[in-house]
């Protein structure tokens, strides 16, 4: 019970941390800052992390990991790959509306971790960027796809989604659900409407 | 005669500014540090251009002038949205591969432009992002674009191309025409291929 009292204090800190790095920069932050936006005072803070680079390692590999089970997931699933990929596009679309800061720093921020955990995050992201780009070469093998290059196509699917972090705010008047449909929409099916 | 070498030596120096602003960013590029990269002294270089905000406001009001004149003139076109609008976005592209390091400053270093000129560059993209906008308006009106929200259609559209100045070089195998069309194809068509 004391254990998950103090995980929750940890999650809010960090969860407070990744607003302030996403408004003020990670440089921009200090761990003074940080104490008075959660309200303690430093040392009852380092009871819970004890570093900035602690916390910033922490969001990153969090953003990730989510990224990675999905994926593996989605990889045993027997759906066409358009299905898969949608899935995956869609993921991102919602954890930028309900992870926002957190994907900002782990889209921004993460180059300032430190030598070690920097590679292996390097690492993951080549590694789910290559096994996306493998999906699209798939689906145009299997005729579901047009004929792309899938560097080319992959990284216009990544950024396509990437002002969402940046826009979307639950008092835009657009649903997380109508943001998702639409970009999917536009990015699968095309913004042209068919032809009848 | 002699107006013209200035302004030629004028231009390769903002190019440079340009590159080093985008390796480097805006605030960690010195004058010291362009003077070497064009390779002449200060005083020599202060003969073509007064200072770093300045180089930062002709670069971007030079690549905003730019996107603003097209949109001049695709407005007055006799086409369909959707054709007005593919040129549009193909110009994002096709500046990326030809000005890479200017978009980029364009894209990222604005926000250190001094006040007044901050302004105008807002009040600039502002107006170009409205106008765009209500192409898009005016598409799904016509019953030529899907119907999606305008501003969510309008900033995936600018989004799915922002990754081509980090990633496009000639050598990546991927030629500008390869790259336009497949970004647009993706966009207006859909990755999807039509079902037959």
């Amino acid at each position: 019970m004391a254990k998950k009292k103090k995980d929750i204090r940890r999650e809010f800190i960090i969860e407070e941390a990744a607003k302030l790095f996403k408004e003020k920069g990670f440089g921009g932050t200090s761990m003074r800052d940080l104490a008075e936006q959660v309200g303690m005072d430093a040392a009852t803070m380092y009871h819970y992390i004890s570093s900035k680079d602690e916390i910033l390692k922490t969001i990153c590999f969090d953003i990730a990991h989510t990224y990675i089970t999905q994926l593996t997931e989605i990889e045993q699933a027997q759906q066409p790959i358009t299905q898969k990929l949608k899935a995956l596009i869609g993921l991102h679309i919602r954890l930028m509306t309900t992870k926002g800061p957190a994907v900002s720093v782990a889209n921004n921020d993460w180059k300032f971790l430190s030598p070690e955990p920097l590679q292996e995050f390097k690492n993951l992201r080549s590694r789910y960027e290559k096994k996306l780009a493998s999906f699209i070469e798939q689906g145009v093998q299997a005729g579901e796809l047009q004929e792309v290059n899938a560097s080319v196509a992959l990284f216009t699917l990544l950024s396509a989604v990437r002002w969402v972090e940046l826009w979307w705010k639950p008092n835009r008047g657009v649903s997380p659900e109508e943001l998702e449909n639409t970009i999917l929409t536009i990015l699968f099916n095309g913004l042209e409407k068919e032809k009848p």
